[in-house]
């Protein structure tokens, strides 16, 4: 989803009231980032506070690519790792991951092995149908064993766009909410839905509804869906309780508009990109009785502080035998506050560019290649800025592109190189940049190795099931990362 | 000002919390639109509720090229039109202007020979300053008179950016609604000021306040000032009985951006133009007591509907001897309703585009020429749509462009032309075309002549300023208008 997808943040055909309202009732971050521009690395900086470069999500098959846990990668989290849910266990808490996992798919990375007590969902995206030959289809698992498989026991009608996926996963919230609830046991629960992601899907009780086609019926399944859970909170008295957090893993996948993609308001390109189109999310935060209704934030904030608040909020200390990235917001969220912090805007393990207050220097820019451009891959589709959304690496170490953010949101205008005011911000940036590299040490890269052998192949439970295919034989290559 | 400028259209640094407060109170309308990308005709649109191909205010000295009432040009609004100032005076309203006039500079042209009964403010821009030799400075009037120029009485500080001239209309508003709520007399204010025009201009205590430039620092004082206004209705306890409209002219200026250009958020292009980015504008009704709070309308509307609407309450009803374009507004207000009404996108005398529903159909692309483009003037910068951001102006009208406004507000991805989707739409909107274009009958074209003579010499009043100066001999030509 993108910063552009909500009414409340300028989506023309406001057709997120609850999401609105859950903003008009809490606070609305403006400047609020995810930690990589595609959805693996995001998700792993999420649950670790840590940014992907630190925790293995990235690949040095190339220079400046984005990569995920496809069904062939063998990498997946590390055991290292500590991750938000195994810390709040110590303060009680039962864990719930409902939704894509997108941390690896093989044994030793299963949620419930990193601090999850509950799982409804899958390891990967919803990409198939697949032939069970070449590749098997997506299992969707029930804590440690799969119950299905997308496509042949969940079914998403690529023709109409029907999957109730939505619902079963709201359905899962709202039965987690009230046994915590009953049982009067503190909980954390990851809502990490896979809609929108192309191929997008709604309910049939929301296919048509929208003016934005198929994508914004999925948008309204979401935004109906974060309600009824807001209410359900409410209904069961523990809202002033229940700390709640909406935003999404990267910018709008704006290869599949218009049908499919969504948007990304004022901003440059998506998807897959370090422009602000790729990287700034829709955030919201609601805790009635404690944060302040109607409150907006300027705080540049990114996935990695929800991390640090959850724990903050739960009363426990982040480790400190490594470094984390994440911030604790609670005084931003509590007292409105503003903390001084920059945004280090990462494409694999090149660090691409920085934002400090309302300023961005592109250290790297680029698009795609001219190769998968001329093949109708377009991270910018009616957007160019010359020099800016290049086709070939750039490189502009010693001369970053400097962007006036609050000017200049679309990232258009590169300031002069000798003005004044590009040379001491430029100069602030830099200490920013050399004061990270210093203390930067990288985490062994998960997501460099490919094999067939390693996909969704025999997922414990599948012999209950009959489902159970057989693997290839193991030959490990080094995976291909285009973007 | 551009649809994207205030925070409740999206605008990232959010800076309008009265306009957006007003919102709240009020009704926003998403889909509302200007009758033409420029200041002069959309101005006179409103006020006489018809197109300006009707009214007379556009050229035939090119193919479809928008034209205003430079200094320089003969031209101005003909007495044969129906002011909604002359209308309101026979239900006993006092008119005032405040602000920009905009419908002819010659003495036959002048706002309290067409229902205004006061005025304060220009006929023109606030372009200069000038030498007094080649061009005079624009007058300031006080009602018939001249009270002083732009850049020599009114100061406007180009290189800081200061002038305090948003400030003395803000002042003169306030006073003349505390004059008629003290002598109980109904009012029409047409509050036109002429921020956030280029040369950008702010009051100091305003200079600096944005995040987005001096841009942002006059769209505050804008903001600021329509809370005062609407406060001091509120303060005068009359703010139940009056309507109150928030609009703009045309989109935002992009050729100015970043510094002194504002935002068309997700929209393709800007001012100028008839892209979603130079027609489509930020709306907000208020009227408490009467128009709901926190509405949102879809409704397609037209800054002519401000005509047929006021008209409506103040229990008025419009000419019928001449075609009205506006529609009464009243029950999408009061009651929620939708009117099914289509969008006409003009150029000069030349029919554009076409929106009915969330379709758009394009018989002309074109942003500027290429001759135009190569000397630095972009209305579309960093956005390029093959084939629709045209450079040389392209017919399309025996097979439209058609774009889905819902599922693509950026106008990026025309449909395709076999579809049934297509085929429908383009059947629907031609028949409205059709029916248009039989009833049409175009006015006399009131830009076409310039004459350097009919500048602003010696405005009424000059003499007791000492402020009168020499005309030259009268020279007309064809008025040269490139866009």
């Amino acid at each position: 989803m993108g910063w552009g997808d909500l009414g409340a943040f300028g989506e023309p055909s406001k057709e997120t009231p609850n999401l609105d309202q859950m903003a008009a009732e809490g606070m609305l971050f403006l400047d609020f980032y995810t930690a990589s521009p595609l959805c693996s690395p995001s998700r792993a900086a999420l649950l670790t506070g840590r940014l992907p470069v630190r925790n293995g999500f990235y690949t040095t098959n190339g220079h400046a690519r984005n990569a995920y846990t496809a069904q062939d990668v063998v990498g997946g989290i590390p055991d290292s790792e500590l991750l938000l849910p195994e810390l709040l266990k110590k303060a009680g808490y039962t864990n719930k991951i409902i939704g894509k996992w997108h941390l690896g798919h093989r044994p030793q990375f299963h949620p419930l092995r990193h601090g999850f007590d509950e799982w409804f969902g899958s390891p990967n995206c919803h990409f198939g149908p697949y032939d069970s030959r070449e590749r098997p289809n997506i299992p969707v698992y029930r804590d440690w064993e799969m119950i299905g498989r997308y496509y042949e026991d969940f079914h998403i009608d690529l023709k109409t766009g029907e999957a109730n996926l939505t619902q079963l996963y709201l359905q899962e919230a709202l039965d987690f909410i009230s046994k915590q609830q009953a049982s009067q046991q503190p909980f954390f629960l990851y809502w990490a839905i896979d809609a929108t992601h192309a191929p997008v899907y709604a309910s049939k009780q929301f296919l048509g509804t929208s003016q934005r086609g198929l994508y914004g019926d999925a948008v309204r399944e979401i935004d109906d869906s974060v309600g009824r859970i807001v209410k359900h909170l409410q209904k069961l008295g523990i809202s002033e309780n229940t700390f709640v957090f909406f935003t999404s893993d990267n910018g709008a996948a704006l290869i599949s508009a218009p049908t499919q993609g969504g948007s990304n308001g004022p901003f440059l390109c998506g998807k897959q990109t370090t422009f602000e189109g790729g990287m700034r999310e829709p955030a919201i935060a609601w805790w009635p009785g404690h944060i302040p209704a109607g409150g907006v934030s300027h705080q540049l904030g990114s996935v990695m502080d929800l991390f640090s608040t959850s724990l903050s909020l739960a009363g426990l200390q982040p480790p400190s035998d490594r470094h984390i990235d994440g911030l604790d917001l609670s005084p931003v969220l509590l007292q409105g506050k503003l903390l001084d912090r920059p945004i280090f805007y990462y494409r694999g393990n090149e660090l691409m560019a920085v934002r400090a207050g309302l300023y961005k220097a592109h250290y790297w820019t680029w698009s795609n290649s001219w190769e998968e451009h001329g093949k109708g891959i377009d991270f910018c589709p009616g957007q160019s800025v010359a020099g800016v959304t290049t086709h070939s690496q750039e490189e502009h170490t010693y001369l970053p592109l400097l962007f006036h953010l609050g000017r200049d949101p679309g990232e258009k205008y590169p300031l002069s190189f000798t003005s004044e005011e590009y040379l001491q911000a430029v100069e602030h940036i830099s200490g920013l940049v050399q004061q990270h590299k210093a203390t930067l040490v990288p985490g062994q890269p998960q997501l460099n190795v490919c094999d067939q052998a390693v996909m969704n192949w025999s997922p414990p439970g599948c012999e209950k099931l009959g489902k159970c295919l057989k693997a290839p034989e193991s030959d490990p290559k080094k995976c291909s990362w285009p973007h």
